[in-house]
């Protein structure tokens, strides 16, 4: 029987962005559970490893940190490399996007006025075209994605943490100035079992 | 032939260390380069995935990230489970131990020194036994290691990140509250490649 999944995150696309889209592209079923910020999360803030989501429950197993979940999720719809190495080098690669979202995500969050100042200056200043810049320099030496000729999770992980950043920010980031990253972004979006699940997913605007 | 192996981070354990004792516990020759952070480290920076260290050569392909580093080298040496759930679970595992310790590297290397009192209060009021608890709890309850009966490369990356936290922190953590992970430390001491390694390496304070 296959197992019963449950992915459980905030009433938004954040890091669980990503593993909604590897569950789409391997068309399996999954209850998704949306926790409401203000009242439901004390709760179950307490309940969840390290007190953080998203969280995914396979059968009564507890998968955590969205990169784990994302790159066991990926091996599953058949999106991770054969070669370890190359394998490896997917796993730094999504690793490096977690980092980047974690910085837009500390500065959106952040409620002191003149830290979040400071961070936003960081932000325009050093890390939105630093990171953008190397993630596509990657693509161009590898290829058309990430790992080469061949779409893998590390795309999709990709894609669905930008959807989260260019929330956050306010605006779009990819198609006037990395036209590499930017086509990674429209062929997964091509892939109609992720338009079909993009085109009906709420509207959550990060 | 066997692949030419060069690990490049800075004088000192932090994230690195895991990798040194994957290496050690695999009899995996490689080439340990150290960067003077005041000295080397500008040119250096230019020269590296995202500016960050630590960096692993395997001939001429570069991987970076700790966990990813980690990950491929316990793979190679035996310590990565066959079933890929439990693989999972590790990656999660050694995902938190990688957050924990950027709690306290954020904390150490903060330079203004207001944020750094809130930072220490926060990890002596919060973070600290609540990362040691859970960890501590996951341990209960798989049996001897974070895996189960068996270890892996999660416990060798917990080792390895809780020596450079402590070596921050000033103070040792395990023993008294902690008695599974201490344990935990302890095996991981006593393999004889282990062993071996960390009675000769340089004298790193963290």
């Amino acid at each position: 029987m296959a197992p019963v999944y449950q992915l459980k995150f905030f009433n938004f696309m954040g890091v669980a962005e990503p593993i909604r889209y590897l569950f789409a592209y391997g068309g399996i079923s999954y209850k998704n559970v949306e926790v409401n910020k203000d009242s439901d999360w004390p709760d179950v803030q307490k309940s969840v490893p390290f007190g953080k989501l998203p969280v995914l429950e396979v059968d009564k197993k507890v998968l955590y940190q969205s990169v784990a979940i994302s790159r066991y999720l990926g091996k599953l719809v058949g999106l991770v490399p054969a070669d370890d190495l190359d394998a490896a080098e997917l796993d730094a690669i999504a690793l490096s996007v977690y980092d980047f979202g974690a910085k837009v995500h500390e500065w959106y969050h952040e409620s002191q006025k003149e830290r979040k100042e400071y961070l936003q200056v960081e932000l325009e200043d050093i890390w939105l075209s630093k990171y953008l810049r190397e993630f596509e320099d990657i693509v161009q030496k590898k290829g058309s994605y990430f790992g080469g000729q061949k779409i893998s999770w590390a795309d999709l992980y990709f894609v669905g943490i930008i959807e989260s950043i260019e929330g956050m920010w306010g605006s779009k980031l990819l198609e006037k100035q990395y036209p590499l990253l930017y086509r990674i972004y429209v062929h997964v979006h091509e892939i109609p079992a992720i338009d079909t699940y993009v085109s009906n997913r709420p509207h959550y605007k990060y």
